[in-house]
């Protein structure tokens, strides 16, 4: 076994750290070796691969404990990378992007610490799962809903540090989050919004303080170490109705986009829609088989005759209601009646549910957005692997078929794969394109293949004036690199706040491509991904 | 006539500075004597007292001209303070933190760049009033609205950089802006979000970017000169309802917040209602004249008998709901049933306005709502100056109760002066208890006497853990002491950042509590203040 050492450290320095950390947390909390260790790599990355690999993970469970890790990767000059579950395997998973840091692990640091039933809302550390709060919820007996992702063993905190998308109305443009608790890289504890007032009540409940407001900067940022946060959660209303709105043919895109923008922006739709195309409609309705990757890319027929065959369209439209029944009612019409201008389209809405019947929910979408975290969508996706791509585009009908015709193109092209397609209305006026491909791990010349193709496309999208929401470790700096405007001035600024309030460059060098002084070597130029 | 220098510059070092000015932006756009530098003083401060007075005034008109500005500033180490419009009077208005800074006035930078009725949002320079983006809606016949405040004087940029309240629906949780242009304290300019990628179009439209989010940071904060940023507008509904609900009895408190909160959680109610006592409302409704600064503290039976005798109550809630006619229909339906839950109170709906009857909207909390600004309220208010202290609450009835009794208790006791509420529903679980004192501005023994009580005010409620959603310049700092958890961590990390990125210390200095390391020692300790 072969460590994987960060830049400048010798194995004896490591070692050092490495010591001092179980010092300080406690040897059982010091993990230093294989199989542990590997737990911690890229899933999908091949195995082979040390580029990614972290040298050990550290795993805190107190607020004091993160303190400690901070202060002695200073004293050591040892990279650190933070998660809170790490499951973010369409984008890196818990791997560092400097091969040789210490992960660390806030997996032990899962308690919910606050659930406020009049203010609706909870405090969670960043170990909390989806699961986790949900179960709490549970348990308290509270009439709670939580706006959640796809997947519910992520964590809370990660998820929305990584402007990660969930689906009911606290979902649409990231509201959910308030307040937070950050370890910075001095070692010292700061508390943003009004929660540096000591014994201030309204820390969670309101989203700004005096002076700078500083929650967002801590969003897919290396700036501080959150330890808790505020999230808001919605009252289960009087009625709920999961919808599924299906059109039957491809060029039906620029209506179905149209529809939704209005349906959206009058608020007769709430909460985060996503249209997925027939590829992904089918996987979702079969528990992930179609996600397969050996069966790509099909033909257009192939596509129409599934979509026609399952009922599903080639867009299909996730989404719902909430609210007042009276309201619920208002708002179904109204979808009803625009929706019914798109030639051969349906409204799929199987039930509403009311205030007491949510424990009889039991379709996965339905599930999702009612805040009932599960696993559903990848069951049976045993060796297939997934790389995330996914430009922020207008909600127009015209933005959005550009997009999609130029990325399926792409990726059916170069990758050879099925383009796959999830576009998150995760607010009224754009939308998030989240698309990528799949692969069989084992196939390293598949997974390189499509590696490969990622980093076309971010480059001929940045072309085009498209940006990622976030992007997975191998093609960071590239992605970053599209956001070029005034010579970088985006960057430059976001690097002169990194080495004020972190000098020694320690947190989580080169996340979304800020980097500290002391490691701006390792970004990986632009010139150099080309070739 | 004695020109009031700023620390560490000598006249002469000032004049050449402003001769710079004058040579980059044309002497017309450099105020250097009164009467016109005295227009940008706080016109409540006692005018014989030059602490907060302005040295000079500087207006580009472009952003060139403002990069301009900051570079020569560098050069001569001449503090600046901007405003978009400087119409915050309750705050300073137009003044500087630190006496002698020269004004950089935006006033001039006012084109509307941009209307999008498609995506539903304008992009704005920050010298456009609320009135100048209304008109040019109204002149582009666009059926959009715009959430505004109660005054339509203001900048839209600068009411937003300030967390100024407005009470459409994009008013809760300051939704409207998105997307930064900045003029750096180097003299870059920078764009935020989406708009760091050249041609991007969703700069705009999307809140988040890759990396750091950048846009929350130039709220209430001395980082950069915000140059231009994007609004979101409403689509007029079919259905607009306002609404004004009366409670009768001071006791009714708390059964009113509970209410509110409720119908607001459950989005029955959306955007941001207003809850005033009798004396607010009845200066509301007779155009400011109950504003008075002579005709305080009323007993509370006088308050009470005003109170029944004009209909409003002793707690009157001014809210709206915008949305589909059966939306509405059924909101307010669930309004009534709620609120009728309050012995003795009433719904006042006099009219619901369809989409294409807003010409005809008259009275004044029907236009507010409609996003049709006025300065109806500031009527007759010659003489009549204001200072605010507004803290953040929980939103519940034993805490708004208790910052009430707290707040009316002091500003009776110690101003001398009617306690006027103006409780702002910012979001569904906290408000901002916008309170504060009147005065004769020509009587200066009267306003050092508020301004003094405004001090205690802020000390007291520090002392509860209430801290302010903004501050007056007299008060900014002791505001600012309050924020002191773990050793003031927030402001020792935003000064951090602000000498990472202002080294010199040029914009805006002590904005909100927040110093150059070379002007920490105009700071006014809290020790000095409760002298």
């Amino acid at each position: 076994m072969t460590l994987t050492l960060p830049p400048d450290l010798t194995e004896e320095s490591l070692s050092a750290a490495l010591d001092d950390f179980a010092a300080a947390l406690g040897p059982a909390a010091v993990l230093r070796s294989d199989p542990e260790v590997r737990e911690f790599r890229d899933p999908f990355w091949p195995a082979g691969d040390d580029t990614y690999a972290p040298s050990a993970v550290v795993m805190p469970e107190t607020v004091e404990q993160v303190q400690e890790v901070v202060r002695i990767a200073n004293r050591h000059r040892v990279p650190l990378w933070t998660h809170g579950q790490g499951r973010n395997n369409g984008y890196g998973g818990p791997a560092p992007r400097v091969g040789g840091s210490v992960v660390v692990s806030l997996r032990n640091m899962n308690r919910v610490l606050e659930i406020d039933d009049e203010l609706a809302y909870a405090v969670v550390e960043p170990g909390v799962r989806w699961f986790d709060l949900y179960d709490a919820l549970q348990a308290g007996g509270h009439d709670l809903m939580l706006s959640i992702p796809d997947l519910g063993w992520g964590s809370v905190v990660g998820n929305s540090l990584d402007n990660g998308m969930t689906y009911l109305p606290y979902g649409a443009d990231f509201m959910a989050p308030c307040g937070l608790e950050v370890v910075l890289a001095n070692g010292d504890v700061m508390r943003t919004g009004m929660g540096a007032i000591p014994d201030n009540k309204v820390w969670h409940l309101y989203k700004r303080g005096l002076g700078p407001v500083l929650d967002p900067l801590f969003m897919q940022s290396n700036y501080g170490i959150v330890t808790r946060m505020g999230v808001w959660l919605m009252r289960k209303p009087e009625a709920y109705a999961p919808l599924l709105l299906t059109a039957p043919q491809d060029s039906d895109l620029e209506a179905v986009v149209e529809t939704l923008r209005e349906l959206r922006l009058e608020r007769t739709l709430e909460g985060v829609p996503i249209l997925f195309n027939t590829i992904i409609a089918a996987a979702m309705a079969e528990g992930g088989a179609a996600f397969q990757a050996d069966v790509g890319p099909m033909r257009d027929e192939e596509i129409q005759a599934m979509a026609d065959a399952m009922g599903i369209g080639r867009w299909a439209v996730r989404c719902a209601v909430w609210g007042l029944e009276g309201v619920v009612q208002a708002r179904l019409e109204r979808i009803r009646e625009a929706w019914s201008r798109i030639p051969g389209s349906a409204v799929i809405h199987e039930r509403t549910y009311g205030r007491d019947e949510h424990d009889a929910i039991e379709p996965t979408p339905d599930k999702i957005q009612a805040g009932i975290p599960n696993l559903d969508i990848i069951e049976h996706m045993d060796d297939i692997g997934h790389v995330g791509f996914s430009p922020a585009v207008p909600l127009t009908g015209r933005d959005v078929r550009d997009a999609v015709d130029f990325l399926r193109d792409l990726i059916e092209r170069e990758a050879r794969a099925n383009f796959l397609a999830g576009i998150i209305i995760g607010n009224e006026r754009s939308c998030v394109i989240v698309t990528g491909a799949s692969f069989h791990v084992s196939d390293e010349e598949q997974v390189r293949r499509v590696y490969d193709t990622m980093k076309m496309l971010v480059r001929e999208a940045g072309k085009r004036g498209l940006g990622e929401y976030r992007a997975h470790l191998d093609f960071m700096d590239l992605a970053s690199d599209q956001y070029s405007f005034n010579d970088h001035a985006y960057r430059r600024f976001c690097e002169t706040i990194k080495d004020a309030v972190d000098p020694n460059g320690i947190l989580s060098p080169g996340r979304h491509g800020i980097w500290p002084a002391g490691l701006r070597g390792e970004r990986v130029a632009e010139a150099a991904l080309s070739d």
